[in-house]
């Protein structure tokens, strides 16, 4: 499959067909005193506004609405400690399908409480002595349970490029031209999904995905020419961008489409984090922040520039709320 | 001047016309897991999300529209210690007018930073020696300068009532109908102005103003059915919700078109923040909150109801916010 096969303008445009009514149209925000302190205009995708709190709610709903009638009877099964987890729980139920949400028994006991409270039927595994993917596949083979991956798969990230869409008419309103638009990026779902509806609208806005430092594999991938991957599995305060090495379908749409990677510290995300509270009144958690951090500290230009970043979740606990709070200015 | 003829829809519809590309559309929030625990739907309109953190652009905006140009050509002067300051100051700003602010000198620095980054000239006074009003009038009778009210006048109760116009077609997009709408109230030019459109477009539907406890000048107003005063000045952490009796232009319309008040006490508020933190990702000043704070506590029902509510800015200083975080239930 080709990369300009795999996921096309049109494709997104029928997800967006399929969102409408179900996802929430999330506002693009602008600051004047941002933007006067970058010397360009900044716009912020409030996709932590989202329902269930991120984009994921887009692509899971996406990839069940494709889904035959007869598979989705059989359900759908998945594994994220995270954001997929609560999109897939909330598009089965708001679909009427039965999930399984594979977790880790150390999650957080919230994140747990809120898939269960979607409908989801919760299986907690060891991280250390168990295998997910083992389980998720174990449970797909008894049931005919359809595996729901979290970016890997054009249904899902077609559906996260609705949120391209959306930016590009948004900042049209707001007769706003996008030199540059950036996303936040684990397995690049979101980005290249972005980048498909972006570049296929706007050809000459450069379209950027985001990591965190260390966990920089689609920029280093980019720039080599070829996958690689990160050394370390965990240790970034951006727990939902961890993914070791872009996507098979990801990467080829991301060689194809993005610009040069944007790389930010766990210190630049906390300060967007608070930016992004005391400027725009967005919750914003840490992976979903490391855009904005990257137009905050100049390594995605604004000054003289109209860019656009997407916050692309909220989902952040009250302690590394409150760090980010700590790291105010006055 | 009747109440009738004070402020119609009509007027508010126009205000609409006047803000159209200046205001935000704020998205019109709703969470799957607090209507589940309420038993009912609950509608929250992201006001906090505005331009300048807070509604009060939109009635600042659409008086200075109304001024002839004579008259702007001479500028505005207003006096407030936050939420109107910045709105006045950014319609001004917008307009090319020449805004002068009085605040008092022992405001935030922040916000007074705030005010003179739109271009307003600020005067500051002290809080014990000076009258802001007579400052306001001397500033007024020498340049010619027109007042601009924080709420008791037609055209500002006017253009705060744009929310109302859009919380009724935005529920209206999301296939429901209103039982009830509730906005916090200082003076009234929000709940009112909310009030005038909401009845006018669905009479059923029962408008509520919020109010601090101590603070409920609005609610014991319309329980005795003549205006009655706060007993004390200060003593909320509501700090944009202390104007001490109803105007005269809104308490007429607050006893035509108001069902009966909503108070909520500073401890009510706090868990509000925390909700709107924890499940719509929203940063929400205790001000702003009383509202949704009525709705969670049942002060005003949602169970087997649909209901919205306005939360109404965001300009909330780091600390209040941490003692909000503080109140996490796990």
């Amino acid at each position: 499959m080709s990369a300009s096969v795999s996921a096309t303008l049109s494709d997104i445009q029928g997800a967006a067909r399929r969102l409408q009514g179900v996802t929430l149209r999330t506002p693009l925000l602008e600051n004047a005193r941002v933007n006067d302190r970058l010397g360009g205009r900044l716009f912020v995708k409030a996709e932590c506004l989202q329902r269930t709190g991120s984009f994921k709610l887009r692509g899971a709903y996406n990839f069940l609405s494709l889904m035959s009638g007869a598979d989705r009877a059989k359900g759908v099964v998945g594994w994220s400690s995270g954001n997929h987890a609560q999109g897939l729980a909330e598009a089965a139920r708001l679909l009427g399908v039965k999930a399984t949400i594979i977790m880790p028994a150390d999650a957080p006991s919230l994140k747990i409480a809120n898939t269960r409270a979607s409908g989801a039927e919760v299986v907690l595994y060891d991280r250390v002595k168990d295998s997910r993917e083992e389980i998720g596949h174990g449970i797909a083979g008894e049931t005919g349970a359809t595996i729901v991956p979290p970016y890997d798969h054009p249904w899902i990230l077609t559906g996260q490029g609705t949120t391209g869409l959306e930016i590009v008419e948004q900042a049209r309103d707001a007769n706003a031209t996008l030199d540059a638009v950036a996303a936040p990026c684990s397995g690049g779902g979101l980005a290249t999904g972005i980048a498909v509806a972006v570049k296929g609208l706007s050809p000459s806005t450069s379209v950027h995905a985001g990591e965190p430092a260390g966990f920089d594999d689609l920029a280093r991938s980019l720039a080599a020419g070829s996958k690689q991957r990160n050394e370390k599995l965990s240790g970034s305060i951006c727990d939902a961008l961890l993914a070791p090495t872009p996507g098979n379908v990801t990467f080829p749409l991301a060689q194809q489409l993005l610009g040069p990677g944007l790389v930010v510290t766990d210190e630049e995300v906390l300060d967007a984090m608070e930016v992004a509270f005391r400027e725009f009144k967005l919750v914003v958690e840490p992976g979903g922040a490391v855009a904005l951090a990257a137009a905050l500290t100049g390594k995605l230009p604004v000054r003289d520039r109209t860019v656009a970043v997407v916050c692309s979740g909220g989902n952040v606990d009250h302690a590394t709320f409150r760090t980010a709070l700590e790291r105010h200015p006055a």
